[in-house]
């Protein structure tokens, strides 16, 4: 492998929210050639992936969305009803409320598949330990641990990269700060709940935190 | 954890073929309540299942069988289409002739959240080192380092198990005497490429390789 960075090609897991889409242009400023990929698995994800799509164009970033009605199978909804065999949702239908475990797992495994079939070994993901909220499968030893095991799965030299691993809000928006997209990320990305692009509702928890990180870096930094 | 296997639960990864149906008889003798969960992408592993579902039925084992038409999306064929939105394959449409790379990590991903949506920590699958046939993904170090991505990831104490993973075909059929259910394995699962249950059409590499084994094993052990 090459040592520059300027000289490797990157895949993106690009969502359309806050966090993906920064790294997007981290991933344009360091590397040569850069690719993302998204997963729908309900209604709710097909707004913001329209987000990182229309971004994805107008960099000249190819942008594919891989289907994944099935992971609503795993939802314990699903898995209580009983049925022998178990149907993946309809097209259409809204994500149900559980959340699958695991789910970050399964996307980065179905994005180095993709990877590999195009020759990329390096990946980004916009997760982060400072900011994990309690989710197991956003610490970096996590991470770490599934990047050996993605490459003793195809024997193959992935790089996983975390760029927002220990930044908090605060810390990501000086990163798109320093990007120079502040205001693309500001405007044009989708993380609230209630599904409204940019600064959103303005009540849901994770508009709050965008709000809160936000704030924090206006007056440190401006 | 108890000490005793006899007072735990197992998952059985159940294709239909040899080495998981005898990895289900394997679960039924050492653990105390067992289920079954399959995977489902193309026509040909259709049959496959059926094997399996009979005999989970007869042995009071339920069976769950997962849409994975999804993974199609991962094959070089799709990937070089100019779609932006990849679809997953329609129902009953043929398996592609590309194997998935990553396949196994996909599949015990998926029945590592089943397992925990269900408070089973132990998981049993029949890949094997000593019969690998090159596939890096049924390495004994590839199990393990998934082991423990697995349980980072969901903060869960998974343990995988892999009774096949040090013999040769030989010794599988073996196992499966010693299992008191040789001829239940020799005649009603399904490994031949061609669709044929049992001894297959007798032509394909895995009818050779598995009536190799077993005439190996009869002329060591009859």
């Amino acid at each position: 492998m090459s040592s520059s960075l300027k000289e490797q090609d990157i895949l993106v897991v690009l969502s359309g929210g806050q966090d993906s889409t920064t790294c997007l242009f981290w991933a344009i400023k360091n590397f040569r050639n850069v690719k993302a990929i998204g997963f729908n698995y309900g209604q709710r994800h097909e707004l913001e992936l329209q987000c990182a799509r229309k971004i994805c164009e107008e960099n000249n970033v190819s942008y594919e969305v891989l289907d994944m009605g099935l992971l609503n199978q795993l939802t314990t909804n699903s898995l209580t009803r009983k049925d022998i065999e178990v149907q993946a949702a309809k097209e259409g239908e809204s994500t149900p409320n559980s959340l699958v475990e695991g789910r970050n797992m399964i996307f980065l495994t179905f994005a180095a598949v993709y990877a590999k079939t195009h020759n990329i070994k390096h990946i980004v993901t916009g997760v982060s330990q400072s900011d994990f909220s309690g989710y197991p499968d956003c610490r970096d030893t996590f991470i770490k641990s599934l990047n050996v095991t993605l490459n003793l799965s195809m024997d193959y030299e992935y790089v996983i990269h975390t760029p927002l691993m220990w930044l908090d809000k605060c810390d990501t928006w000086k990163l798109s700060d320093d990007l120079g997209v502040l205001d693309t990320i500001k405007d044009r990305t989708l993380t609230c709940y209630n599904g409204i692009i940019g600064a959103g509702c303005g009540i849901c928890p994770s508009c709050l935190l965008r709000a809160r990180g936000l704030e924090e870096f206006y007056k440190k930094y401006r």
